[in-house]
């Protein structure tokens, strides 16, 4: 089950389908946090836990994308959004909670989205950046909905720890490691790195001189 | 025409312009009501009508998607655009006219989505989901494009609708029944829910607590 | 390189990698404006310049898109990036230098859009449309991420431009004009048009009415 010729190994799925659990809880908690009925509710977490998947396997051609052909993929983030939508205030509903499962997911889909694309042919850059993409766009698309200014954009490094997990992810790969040995340090790194980023509070170099709008 | 092997029957044809034609209206009303000059009403109701289309067929993997491959999806937007620039006074340009085709186009994608996802291979809780992206897809790319809060977002029951008219369609195909039994009740039961929630103001149950935003 | 069989002229390919090479600057531009982080600048010129390709090359189902499987098409938008990043106040960072580039964009993908979507099949008039979306597809996508109002609602003429430089396209390519004859003068008629509504403040016409919003 899910080890099956042609089909990711199990190590594979349970990352994927936690990296949707923990994204698709990020975008309920938006949702939650905007007042948003509980329809309202499972569309952001649906988006937010799919959206990343999506764009890549519509890029890579993998279509149609895992969640269309297999219900645990649909499963996960209506429970998600239903466990959320029930527990918010034991969840807590900080911003900084939807930071933290906002960074684990991508610490899971950086590595999942560039191993994917491997498997699909894609070179080393565009594995990698792939990864990045995959992580990134479940939490673009629920700013976007949400009305809310992209995480990616925020002060704090975004991009960076994820495109850093996916390029252990490839690298790893092509090193012919073992499966686990691909996965979990590249989504500890992406986690850690994201994490530790918003703790000290480290910024990207910004431009020089004065803002002109 | 339109009943060719391998093209869809006439009924769904007919049902699946109709429902660009009153989704380009809703975007073209919604371009005017913004004072957008005749290209920005003719882009809004493009992307309004096609929209939804564009991203099922992309996801099931029908591309390239029938808007550019019959000219008869790209002329129905445009006269839809053109028609809404010319006439908007008689048509009303009050927020619930727009809302009106808005619902009209949400009934007819939902069940011409769902068809379409069967008949590509997906599984019944996917083609129904399907059908509900395909019905909401447009309306919220014409909600990003001009700045609004996504109608799938508002108070009322919107995407609930959409979700039990594709669930129609699914079960009555499934079951056997003729295309008429399967497309017309699905499309009106998608419709009358949404307008009756509109009515009588139905919600859906929000979330305990105060907001914290 | 660039000439083998099956992948695209020299010209084309030239053509194309300007067309990212420019809009990713007028992307780098916004995102100093917005006084993003230099990773903010880098997604924001990558999206800007690969947008509008990405979403052609999936529907018309070119996948994966050229970004994703040749490194010049990753390289062109991370360097005009860095350029930006590095030397903005040398470009000027006023508004009409983003509008200036969104031009040159506008131009050249249009018609290496048109193009490519004839070679993949499509008929004159869709593929004179796909043209237009590639053009106006990444700019919308900027515009999105950084919360403005898309370019293409802007007062000026800006989707019509596109359109004719495609159409031009098209039609010379259908009446056997040598590949120069079928680029150059539509990436110019784009431009120039754009610049000119631009400079004479050309407008289209705006519905009848009061606005009602």
């Amino acid at each position: 089950m899910g080890d099956a010729t042609g089909g990711p190994s199990l190590l594979l799925l349970v990352l994927d389908l936690s990296g949707i659990f923990v994204f698709a809880i990020s975008g309920a908690l938006v949702a939650v946090r905007r007042r948003l009925d509980v329809f309202g509710v499972l569309v952001l977490a649906g988006t937010t836990g799919l959206g990343g998947g999506f764009l890549r396997d519509v890029l890579i051609d993998a279509t149609p994308p895992a969640a269309l052909s297999d219900w645990r993929y649909l499963l996960v983030p209506v429970l998600a959004g239903l466990l959320t939508f029930a527990f918010h205030p034991a969840l807590g509903r900080a911003e900084r909670v939807v930071t933290l499962f906002d960074a684990a997911g991508l610490g899971l889909f950086c590595v999942t989205g560039a191993v994917k694309a491997l498997e699909y042919g894609l070179g080393p850059v565009p594995a990698a950046l792939m990864g990045m993409v995959t992580g990134i766009g479940g939490g673009i698309a629920r700013d976007l909905l949400a009305g809310r200014t992209p995480a990616v954009f925020s002060s704090e490094l975004y991009a960076t720890p994820a495109l850093l997990g996916a390029t252990w992810a490839v690298l790893a790969t092509l090193a012919g490691f073992v499966e686990v040995a691909v996965t979990v340090p590249g989504a500890l790194l992406c986690f850690g790195l994201r994490m530790l980023a918003l703790w000290r509070d480290w910024k990207a170099p910004l431009p020089r001189g004065p803002a002109s709008v």
